[in-house]
């Protein structure tokens, strides 16, 4: 089995929250991005391999003439870069300018990226969801980011402000319930465990349909 | 009429704007709970009887083994608890895990329960979604509450951050516009002012569309 | 072509991140409302001339029996007044009581008014949708104005929180990228370079479609 | 013992904290107001009877020319109604400008008021400090009220919002833990309760400075 | 009488409150900086010239191998650029680590610089007074800079989060009540019309002390 | 040397700046616990060995009679199993009550403990003052925790808000500057460079007294 049926396998029978349940009780308790960072489409799912991107907010805007050059400058080497299966996830911050847009869209979906995954916002929500490329941010917002922010680096290691950090090749799920980073050097292991848990949840749930308590139903299966 | 056909006359009659502007009238202005509480999918409707939940948040999350009888304990008990018609409220507080998700509702729903109503998140949003169980929060986050926070007593009276106080047995209305508290004590006189007010607010519809204006039309039926 | 052509011409073939990245290389970059302020419904698009409305908050509700004629005063004056294609931009600041519902949407969409933009709350969300009537806000929440707050002035400039000033007369856009705001003096340089800047865009999608690089992009087209 | 007695001898010997407790103890858990409000100087002390004032802050300043009557209006009939052992405690709500200043307490001392409490800023610090009038703040800022904010009521009803109620003749106590609100009603069984608390807390300081644990001493003593 | 001259004669005869309250009038209501910035020691008072320094924060912090001379990069020409009487005025934005320390505060002061404004946090607190620097920020913190920002330009004109906008050359005023922009083209009027508003409050002030009410000494002197 | 010789050498000799930036240079940027936490009296140090307590808020306060033993409970075994040279770290979170106060004081002082380190608030201000016992919290609020929190479990690890762990045993170090953690298994290192870096940074002092330019001094001495 290659990456990307590994991937497509997460994708079909897993969701986050199993997936965080799994790492809660193997210690990993900052795995999740973020509530705020929401998809742009209520039924997108992402599930890719990250490609961290660092930004530097301006606390204050850039008054004045603006060099274009400059104020983009790294964010295109960071775009163009994007690999098939990769997601890029930018750390950002900022709630007062937009990330990500239609362009950019454009160009990661013709690498064959699996998404974007934003510390922020994005705009040109319409011209998104006409491309359908899946797209988790704070929300949408029209202000542009030129004067307002800018990509310093990118394939290096990201902290998101709750502590979760992402490295490069990460495997990044994202669905309806927010996103989860699953760390690279223990997805398989983790993987594994979560679909064993979903076997699990569905005997509860049968269980708990017939009628069962819950405090029965854990006591029995162990899982809630 | 019984309890169950007064709440569905409220549901059907009602709506919890016309419910607020009776209770302010009344001097009752701590009615609402906060806005950040909002319904699953825009058109989840509940009326039901509060059975309230005392929940206490760890600031910092248990690190390292997880207790998990510990961890849910009480929870347990305060779900089976739930009679029919009743509304789970939780005092929660927490943007950072879920309270509420898919077993719990399968668990509620087989009781009757009415909903559930979270000042926090909620998970498991298309299992909530295919049972149809109605429920209210700050939205979706997968993380669990297991190592983040604990129920530590239920059927007492709990508080909102907002000061909205909330009995075992008020009325928990819930939709579009939010989620609003009917005192026990007051409930029939509040319910049925209501009523009234609605009557009254179909009339001022009526001239506005005929071109009275808003100012006429408030000084001749004392309503906006 | 006169003003009501002029606004749909605006809203044919413009939206407003293009408005706001010609404002920025003019230096107009405190254009766009906050963020909160979200259309009701996702399709909802409002183009309008501004009538500005000063809102004053109550930190603390007034308590005790309610003066309704003194709750609402000036508030049916300002409404009463709506000329055709204005918006009714409400500068209010508080997230706990609505500044707009179904009556005065009513009353506003019988005067031919756009729309209504609130610095706050909606209420009557249903109500809204069955009208049309496009509201932007932060969102839906039941509880009334009436002990709350209090308009204190209209047709009178006023600012927003992130410093964004609205005259009487100015261009109101908004949609599902937010709001913008184009001053009136300079809105036919603005909106002539807007509707240039769309024919530049649509190039560098083609382009980028064919497999060009966002960076060769850049430098051939000099837009992004 | 006349008021003024009283008051002296609830500033003689007591403190904020251990009227907290016993109020606590009644189930009167929201008579403390907001934390951010501070002293001045830390050794400044209020004992004395709320007079409540209403303010009512716009969300944006008011832009252009200044009506100042307007402006100040109430605020004058307010002030100069204060009466001897009188406390100004003004609702206002806003982080942005001043509704205190070195004049307003010049002519409060020279009425015999007892301070000033702001759910807000003050502004002339030195001048204050100068006068030793006791005032309690957000802390300073120099920006003025004029177009900022307006009273709008006095001698009512107040509620900060931790949901804290200020009735006119309440008993208004702050130190360097806080400011209380001591209810008129119920004032002479707390002030009793908390002179006999202090009494018990003696005692438990001396046993833990000989040794005691603190189990033991709540053990003992039923005071902690 | 030169440049330093009138700095002083500033610093001797004027104070924040009074000059705000000027160009409020003047319908320059974005002048004062945000009340969170304060001065190191509350007898530290600044005028001098603003030197602007643009900050750029990383939501999230850099992590791995530090390389010292990027990250420190710019700030050292900004610091070594200083001229006599000019303010170090850094628009930062993050509350996380400290932009101005005890090494940069000697620097400066052996430049001659009159202080240092930090829309942001300090370090070195005990050095800075040993100093006596004047700074102002939002408190001590001693987080370092390096792995978290980075000065990216100076010598520009900056904005504050709360409008405000700083170019070179403005009087730069804080004291106990705040920190106070006077743009340079108004400088002139404002000071006079400020050193002639002292008059008139010295005299309301002895008029409140004499005994009259707020209201007469108002509309007496149309002064408060 | 023993512990408490090792524990005062870091007090005579160092600073939490500069532990700070050694830390960082490693790698361990997230030591310092956020900037709320500060100290009750601004000379209070403290140096000793963590002795982390995890308290869970609850998000409303507990309504109705309150059965005291179980609402301090586990608070007196934690506290009377202090140390010498500990300090009680705890998690809390919440800004509305005191977790820490004279009497908790007065027994920690008897057992030799170092400090108090608060991710919330403190009360008795004067009496903490008297007995010079040395906290750091986010200042001072009467409320009591009796209703509003719980002790939940002691010497386990605990996360503060910005990601800081603190284990039983690490070095806590706060100063005027903030509170810093030094993992016990790296200390010896980190004081070691800490040591070594004071001597640098003497240098560099010098060197910009005579009037070496920052960037020379940088060059040179590769400290700043």
């Amino acid at each position: 089995m290659d990456d990307t049926q590994f991937l497509a396998r997460i994708r079909a029978e897993l969701f986050t929250c199993v997936i965080g349940d799994v790492m809660d009780t193997m210690g990993l308790i900052h795995q999740f991005l973020p509530p705020r960072i929401r998809p742009v489409d209520p039924d997108m799912v992402i599930v890719g391999r990250a490609m961290p991107v660092l930004e530097a907010d301006c606390a204050t805007p850039r008054i004045g003439h603006l060099d274009e050059h400059r104020a983009f400058g790294i964010m295109f080497d960071a775009l163009d870069d994007l690999k098939r299966d990769e997601v890029y996830v930018c750390s950002g911050g900022s709630d007062t300018y937009a990330q990500w847009g239609e362009l950019m869209s454009t160009r990661a979906a013709k690498l064959g990226a699996a998404g974007a995954v934003l510390n922020g916002r994005h705009r040109d929500t319409l011209g998104i969801r006409r491309l359908g490329f899946p797209t988790f941010s704070f929300g949408p917002y029209g202000q542009d980011q030129g004067v307002r922010g800018r990509v310093i680096d990118y394939r290096c290691t990201i902290e998101f402000p709750n502590g979760v950090r992402v490295h490069t090749g990460d495997i990044v799920f994202g669905d309806i319930d927010g996103v989860v980073i699953v760390p690279h050097s223990k997805e398989q292991e983790i993987i594994d465990a979560a679909l064993e848990k979903v076997r699990g949840e569905n005997k509860v749930r049968s269980a708990i349909e017939d009628g069962m308590s819950t405090r029965d139903a854990f006591d029995k299966y162990g899982v809630m």
